[in-house]
């Protein structure tokens, strides 16, 4: 039991690390750069809050466990924001490559059954198939929609988005799992992009 | 559908404020004050990676939601530490009311079924009588010993805090849902009160 618990405390140790890689998008004040772990609990609020907007069949806490393990890998690769300076740099073989080594290490601190669990939930979101893998994905496309929306326009504004790239970079993957809300979210961009 | 998103979207927006809320501890590698979102998703992962210590019956997923919603009272309130220059200043009927005005008014942005059960939730967690508000309390109190153990002694130096006052204010909270944690950090922790 002991090994257990050390190993179980090695991974939360490290996972504190996700607190110290930062992201393209800022919190909603505009203040600083939001780091991927406040990232992943509002993201796990979102699913929390927006439940009622998923398809039927999909398990809310499923969900949240996802998301709370789904940017894990960062702590080895960093964030790869959906607009930077040269378009998308999202998904290059090259990123899945590194988040693959970086699962290995990170969820090869656990127990094996724990390491084999969390993996597995971690490559289900990575391969977006399952309605509750699309629909977490979906969250994590809105997410930083909103902060863009409450911060004044933020990295569409750095990067010179236009709609179209939004539209194709972020609302069609929002619109796969929560159609809903992509209408909701677009009518209020709307007014970055006249 | 719309004024539902409306508020929903409300909420979510005013939860980023949490990212702003410092508490007294550090990150693990003592470079700042950890803010109260990030802890808020560390202890949603601690459920998830020690949940085969939880007391049988135990909801891991209802733990995760409450500590998802735990410290949303903070935007308003702050965090109030465990140990602190007065020593403790932990749950004060001062406290207690301006936590229950704070989730009158953040829970209140969302549609009524929804501020109700993020309420039950969070006056469950915070009168700590059932088990899984009892699990989840002695998580919130693990993480900040694991974070002071990491950074060097963090607020037990600073403080000047004994191991009685560990045992009292904070052992005795974790031994009650989770005693094998406390066994094994307590047994970390020793080397700090020599």
């Amino acid at each position: 039991m002991t090994e257990r618990l050390d190993q179980q405390f090695a991974f939360l140790n490290e996972a504190d690390r996700l607190k110290s890689v930062l992201r393209a998008t800022t919190l909603c004040d505009g203040s600083r750069p939001e780091n991927s772990g406040e990232h992943s609990w509002h993201l796990a609020l979102y699913a929390l809050t927006l439940a009622d907007h998923a398809p039927p069949g999909v398990s809310i806490d499923r969900v949240i466990r996802m998301l709370l393990l789904h940017d894990l890998v960062e702590i080895d690769v960093g964030d790869v924001p959906i607009h930077s300076a040269n378009g998308t740099a999202h998904a290059s073989t090259e990123t899945q490559a590194a988040e693959s080594h970086a699962a290995d290490r990170i969820f090869g601190l656990l127990p094996p059954d724990l390491a084999a669990s969390f993996r597995f939930l971690w490559e289900e979101f990575e391969a977006a198939q399952t309605p509750d893998a699309i629909f977490a994905k979906s969250l994590d496309r809105v997410q930083p929609v909103m902060a863009n929306l409450q911060s004044g326009g933020g990295t569409w504004i750095t990067y010179n988005v236009t709609l179209d790239q939004l539209d194709t970079r972020v609302g069609s993957k929002i619109a796969r799992g929560a159609p809903r809300l992509w209408n909701w979210v677009r009518a209020q961009s709307l007014r970055f992009f006249a």
